[in-house]
């Protein structure tokens, strides 16, 4: 099956905003192996928007128009929707009047025009809105369907995940698709897919693709047209045969994970707390791990160390033993680490030394990083050699992934 | 003038990547006063570009095709553009010949393919690329323009401000237009248009648009058609309007500039230095002023005091404080901030004690915040009621961003 995607509003083609939107649902579709070949955006204006979808029309069998139910007069899509199909807008009456019940109950103002928001095709059906006011539509004559979805991607979102998708699994007509999103980091983008192909060798069942972000690779496995308890074998089989081969580069499986969230969960898990001193992250690390919602279970401080002489002052690292070794090497970053711990009284502590660049420091280039971890027993370091290319920012959180990687494995080790 | 933008890739048909090319063109047009109302994406097949080109020269004079222009056999846009316009492709042999000396020079190997990257439209011209090997073409036939660019953002946008804005200057017939962009953070999007309209009133020959970006919100002026020393009075005319209602939540004009360089670089000015203890924000700040090339001048080092105790055991500020006040409140955001000044020796210390959320803290709801500055003459302390519904992250980094504007704004009244 064919998709085309027309994005409107006069925001997208003006450029005021990025449109995330047709990216988000080209993924989406990908999983239920429909085809996008085609994508439109038009500015709020009803008969581009109508010519758009005529033309689309001409090419795929599912057309979704997304973007401008807003209240007010300019949000002219779902009128320009109906008119391109011939037919008219009808009110959810009952999905009105549950509107101004709530907010009534709530003492919250409604203006009278979000009315305009509770029509839909008629002929079709409403498709909820979990997160908004705009109800969407769907429409289907003899050979296309028609979804109308709001533009805010907050709205945007839940409404494919969870009001559109049962509609997909219906026209995809009962095609058994299953997914598994494997996430990696510090992994060479330009080798990860090739390496995976190699080791899921003549598994062709499993299509594996990728999706490269700034701060992790995630690569989805999805099998299509088998019964569910087969599918799900298939997944969990090409899942072990990557990790066994690039396990040192993967922290977990699901939608939605981030590694800092797994690194705080399994901190929880175990009942231990982390510090940290940083010198060329500069709290990128802790502020990491406090993005997390809870965080305040795991970790209760630490220490930015930017200059040398605050290693020594704020951590109380001998300044012969910074002298000795030089301030970026593994031992220095252990000595952050070990004493971050003591400091705290945590049970983890870790340590980043390095060169973010612009310019190399004390003889060494930048993109050397020393990542160090001490947990009262021992001391691990570990040397990073990132590319100048990359730039100081990406340089900087590629350590502090690199870090929570080295954590996650040394919990994993742990349970 | 009309123009459209096509973006050519099977990676955004497949919802891999997101569009950013089309944004940041349809944001340079507006700037030149050529109109953008509609833009395609297709994948990297020759029909569908030349259908897509097709259609665009019945709707705009101006054509961009973005994207596709890799070394590989699918790279197949520069070909399907020559097929479009009936026309061939020419290879530019002295950028060849250049291409492959300098390789020579760097000891770097060039693909043999990678001659198909110096390829332009015969009976146009080539637009180099100063980021990249992939040549741009331009061509132009009675009515209509057509511009060749690459995918990778990052040439992408090099080749727009360097080798095409000259070509637009042109196309646009010397119409004089300047521009300046405005800086503000903390303001409530709703409603800065609004206020910057009523503040301009009959000022019609200076237009306003926005930009909403994570950290801050642009205000880009735009004047037309006039004498340069006119449009450079009537830019300084509408700046100084703007600054005087809205000063306090603006903090610089100019292209590329962001809040912590600002802050960054008036420290360097006046040869001080800065301190942080950071509660919610948990190290963001200190990463925050970190994140500008050179920061060690002007930072050394500082605290994240995330549990009510680390504020007590690493800063050393008496636990009655913090009891009588509450550990969110302006009396504990003060004491982080002269603790950690004294401490590091810095000239400036800023400390950050909020709610980020999900839940309450200590009877304080989400969103509340309080900053503290100390200099050693006087401490001044700053509570922001944040929305709930921004939630966890756009709280602790509009709180480094608010931290960061008070400082700019004591620093101004510095100099």
């Amino acid at each position: 099956m064919n998709a085309e995607i027309i994005s409107v509003g006069t925001e997208l083609t003006l450029g005021e905003i990025t449109n995330t939107n047709a990216r988000f649902l080209a993924d989406q579709l990908r999983q239920f192996d429909i085809h996008n070949y085609w994508q439109t955006t038009v500015d709020d204006q009803k008969e581009r928007i109508v010519t758009a979808i005529r033309q689309a029309k001409q090419r795929a069998q599912l057309i979704f128009i997304c973007g401008g139910l807003g209240p007010t007069a300019d949000d002219v899509t779902m009128a320009s929707v109906a008119q391109a199909l011939n037919t008219d807008l009808v009110l959810d009456d009952m999905y009105w009047a549950t509107v101004q019940d709530d907010f009534r109950q709530r003492h919250l103002t409604l203006s009278p025009e979000n009315i305009r928001q509770a029509y839909y095709l008629k002929g079709g059906q409403a498709l909820t809105n979990p997160v908004g006011l705009a109800l969407g539509s769907i429409f289907s004559d003899h050979d296309h369907t028609y979804v109308v979805l709001p533009g805010p991607p907050r709205e945007f979102q839940a409404m494919v995940t969870q009001s559109l998708r049962p509609h997909l699994e219906k026209l995809t007509s009962g095609r058994t698709i299953m997914n598994r999103v494997l996430h990696f980091v510090g992994y060479p983008e330009s080798t990860l897919m090739d390496d995976i192909q190699k080791v899921m060798g003549t598994q062709t069942k499993v299509i594996a693709t990728s999706y490269v972000q700034p701060d992790e690779t995630q690569v989805r496995l999805t099998v299509f047209d088998c019964p569910m308890d087969v599918a799900q074998q298939r997944l969990d089989q090409a899942e072990e045969q990557i990790v066994s081969e690039l396990g040192s580069y993967y922290f977990g499986s699901g939608e939605g994970l981030t590694l800092a969230s797994q690194v705080v969960k399994h901190l929880k898990q175990l009942g231990m707390t982390i510090s940290a001193a940083e010198s060329l992250t500069a709290g990128l690390f802790q502020s990491t791990i406090c993005s997390v919602p809870g965080a305040s279970e795991v970790f209760t401080g630490g220490f930015v160390t930017y200059a040398t002489e605050m290693k020594t002052k704020l951590l109380g690292i001998p300044e012969e033993l910074i002298n000795e070794h030089s301030v970026v090497s593994g031992e220095v970053a252990g000595a952050m680490a070990q004493h971050s711990r003591q400091l705290t009284g945590a049970n983890l502590g870790i340590g980043f030394t390095g060169v973010a660049g612009p310019d190399g420091l004390a003889g060494h280039p930048v993109g050397e990083v020393w990542i160090g971890i001490a947990n009262g027993q021992q001391t691990i370091t570990k040397q990073l050699h990132l590319s100048q290319q990359m730039g100081r920012q990406a340089i900087r959180q590629q350590s502090v992934q690199r870090g929570l990687l080295a954590i996650e494995h040394l919990l994993k080790s742990l349970n």
